[in-house]
C-alpha cells in the first residue's frame, strides 16, 4: 500500500514535523510502500501534483532540517470540499488520483477546515465503499481545534509570544518616563496565543500588565481606566492584546475605527486593535505610547521553536500512521491530557467531525473577573507546552531550512 | 580611583555586554576601587541616582546573564548636553557628582548623541583642568557611528533581521497564489540593518528579491515596476524596505499618505512605509499583498544574538578600560577591520567628535545600480558580524533576563 500526506491552513512551527512523523514512522513499516507528499493540501491531489518523498527527503540531515524548517515545506491551500451529496465531481476527481498513486491512506494536517475535509471524504469513501482511509492530524498556532488537548504549532508561537512580550518588556523600561506599550498578537476568534504572553510571570515578571482575549467583552473606556491604575503602579504598563477583542454588539472592537478611515486610494484602513488602542491611549492619556503587531512571527519563528511542541507534532504525525495501518478512517489524531506536574500526554483519536467547523475557545473561568488578565489555572495549562529548546541547524550565522 | 558607567540612547542586545566588558575588567585591576554605575545615562549622574555595581552583580551567574538580557540593564535616556560656553552649569553639577563619588573615569555607551555628551564633557575637563577622563564606547543597531569599522548592537540585529526575513519567506510561500511581502527594518537614515537582509542569500535563498535603502532615492513608480518584474520570476515577492526611504524631494517616501490621513481622533496617521507600499501594491497591481513592521523586536530579540557581536562589545567595553588607564580621554572606542575573511577586528579610539551628530551612511558602491539591491561587498562586510550563537539561558522555557 502507498500512502499520502498534505498540510492545509495556515503555516505554523510544528507542521513539518508532523510530516516527518508520518514519513519516519511509514518509512519503517513494511506494510508501506511509497509515501507521496501532495502540494498545496487535497489541491494536489485534486491537479494531480504529488511526489514521491523519499527522493526529496534524501539522508537524516534532510529530516533534521524539515522539523526545524518553519512554513508547510508541501505548501498549502485554503480549500474546503463541497457536500458530496450536492456535487460529488471533486470526490471523483480525488478517489481518480488516489487510485492511480495506489494511496491507501489519505493524512491531513491541519486546522479546522481541513478536519472538514477529513471528514466529508471519509464519509464519501465508507459510503461508496473505497478502502482508502482518511487521517486527521491536528496543527494551528490558534489553538482552537475541538476534540484535543491542544493543538502541534501552538505551544512554539506560544513560547515566541512569551519570550518576545518580556523581550519587548525589557526594551519599554529603558526610559524614565512613564509609558504603555501594547502588543497585538493573532488570534481571530480564542485567545490562547495571547494568554501565552502571561507565561513569563513565571519567570518573576510582573507584565504583561493587562491580557485582553476575545473571549470576554472589550471595552475601550474600561481599556483607559485599566491602562491608568496600572500606571500608578508601573513605570512601562505592557498590554496583550488579540487582534480579535470585541465589544458588547459582538464587533471588533477596531471595526468602527477601521471602517471610517480610507487610505490614500480609498480602502478601508486594515490595520488593527494595536494601532487603534495606541490612538485611543495618546488621545486621552496623553503619554508615550505605542503599539507592536508581533503578525506572521509569531507562527514562523522556528529558530525558538518549542521542542515539546515539535516532539509532540512528529509523534502525533507517527501515532496516525499507526492508527491508520489499524483499519482508522474519518478521525482526528487528539492529545488527551493525563496530568500537567509532571506533564503527560496521551494520544488518541477523535472522530473529525468534533474537530471541523468548530471552535475551541479559550475557557472564561481561567480569565479573571475583571476581563483583564488570565488565571493560575490557566498558567498550569499553558507552561508545559513551551518548555525545551530545539536549536536550529546553523549555516553562516543563519538557520538552515529544509525546501522541498 | 572609582570609576562610573553610564548607558544612553536607543537599545539594543549588546549594551548590556558592553557594561559586563567595563565591569570584568574594572574588577580584575587594583587601580580601579569602586565601579558605580548611574541609572539613566547622564541624568543619574545629574540627579545623583548611582548605584555601586558590585552590590548588584553578585556573582558570575549574574554576569552572564547580563550579557543575554536586551534592552539598557541601568536604563537610558535622550538628554543632550548644553555648548558648556553658553551654560556650565549641568557641567558643574556633573563635576560635583563624580567628585563625590570619587570618579576618575566615566565610560558612557551609546550612538553619537552619546559621543557628543563625551566630548563635551571631556573638553570641559580639560580645559578647566579636572583630572576626569570620559570615554565612549559605541553601540547602535542602525551602524550609523563614524570613525568605527561598525558598532555593538548591530550584528544581533542584523542576525535577528536575516533570519526573520527567511522565515518570513517561507510563510510567504505556502500558498499558490502569487503574493507581495513587505518587510520594513528599522533605520531612519542609514540602511545597514535593511541592507543586513541580504545575508540570507548567503544560504542559497533568492528573497529578498527586492532591498531599498535611504541613501538611494526612492520611487514609488519604480518600485511598482520592480515588483512587477520580480513577480514574473517568483511567486511569493519579498522586498526589505528601510523605514526612512525618501523620494527625491528628499521627503520620507510615505510622508504624504501620513499627512493626508488623520486617524479617529484627528491625529496625522503614523504608520510607516511598509503599510504605504502595501496599499499601492493592492491598487495598482492588485495581487494578495501583505507588510510586516519587524519593530522593536530587531534590537531586543536577545535570544537569537550574534555571538561575534556580544563578545566584541564585551571586548570593547573592556578595552575602554584599558584606554582609560592609560590616560585617554575624549575618544570613542572604535573596531578597525583587519581583514573579512577571515575575520579579524583591531580596537583602536578615535576623537570622539569624530562620532558626534555625524551618521555613518551604507555606500553607495554597495548599493546596484537600479537603487533595489545590495552587492556582493556588502555582503562580505556584513557576514562576520552575525556569526555565532550565544543561547539564553533558559527558566521555565524562556529566556531568563538579568534585572539590576
Amino acid at each position: 500500500m502507498n500512502i499520502a500526506v498534505a498540510q492545509s491552513g495556515g503555516p505554523t512551527c510544528a507542521i513539518n514535523a508532523s510530516l516527518a512523523g508520518v514519513y519516519n514512522q511509514a518509512e519503517k513499516l513494511n506494510e508501506i510502500e511509497k509515501i507521496y507528499g501532495s502540494f498545496n493540501g487535497i489541491e494536489g491531489i485534486i491537479n494531480d501534483n504529488l511526489t514521491d518523498l523519499s527522493g526529496r527527503l534524501k539522508s537524516s540531515e534532510d529530516i533534521e532540517l524539515l522539523i526545524r524548517t518553519p512554513s508547510a515545506a508541501l505548501g498549502s491551500c485554503r480549500r474546503k470540499l463541497p457536500e458530496y451529496a450536492a456535487d460529488s465531481s471533486v470526490y471523483q476527481v480525488i478517489t481518480e488520483c488516489f487510485r492511480r498513486y495506489e494511496i491507501g491512506i489519505f493524512f491531513y494536517i491541519g486546522g479546522n477546515d481541513s478536519m472538514d475535509t477529513v471528514a466529508k471524504l471519509s464519509r464519501y469513501f465508507e459510503e461508496n465503499k473505497i478502502d482508502i482511509r482518511v487521517i486527521g492530524i491536528p496543527k494551528t498556532i490558534d489553538n482552537d481545534l475541538c476534540g484535543t488537548d491542544h493543538c502541534p504549532g501552538f505551544g512554539s508561537a506560544a513560547k515566541y509570544v512569551a519570550a518576545t512580550v518580556q523581550e519587548i518588556t525589557r526594551d519599554s523600561n529603558v526610559y524614565s518616563k512613564p509609558s504603555v506599550t501594547i502588543v497585538e498578537t493573532m488570534g481571530r476568534h480564542a485567545g490562547w496565543l495571547t494568554a501565552a504572553s502571561g507565561c513569563m510571570r513565571m519567570n518573576g515578571e510582573s507584565a504583561p500588565h493587562l491580557i485582553y482575549l476575545p473571549e470576554h467583552t472589550f471595552c475601550g473606556k474600561r481599556f483607559l481606566s485599566d491602562v491608568t491604575d496600572m500606571m500608578k503602579r508601573h513605570k512601562a504598563v505592557i498590554a496583550a492584546v488579540s487582534e480579535g477583542v470585541r465589544t458588547s454588539d459582538g464587533r471588533f472592537a477596531a471595526e468602527d475605527y477601521q471602517s471610517c478611515k480610507k487610505d490614500a486610494f480609498g480602502h478601508a484602513y486594515l490595520s488593527g486593535i494595536g494601532k487603534y488602542l495606541e490612538n485611543l491611549v495618546s488621545d486621552r492619556i496623553g503619554c508615550k505610547v505605542r503599539s507592536i503587531e508581533l503578525n506572521v512571527m509569531q507562527r514562523c519563528s522556528s529558530h525558538f521553536a518549542s521542542l515539546t511542541d515539535i516532539e509532540e507534532a512528529q509523534e502525533i504525525g507517527a501515532a496516525a500512521v499507526r492508527f491508520g495501518l489499524e483499519g482508522k478512517s474519518g478521525c482526528m489524531m487528539s492529545f488527551r491530557r493525563v496530568s500537567s506536574a509532571p506533564y503527560r500526554c496521551e494520544i488518541v483519536s477523535v472522530p473529525a467531525e468534533e474537530a471541523a467547523n468548530s471552535e475551541c475557545f479559550f475557557p472564561m473561568e481561567w480569565i479573571n473577573d475583571s476581563g483583564n488578565d488570565i488565571t493560575a489555572d490557566a498558567l498550569e495549562y499553558l507552561m508545559p507546552l513551551i518548555q525545551g529548546e530545539l536549536n536550529p541547524i546553523m549555516k553562516n550565522g543563519m538557520p538552515q531550512h529544509f525546501i522541498v
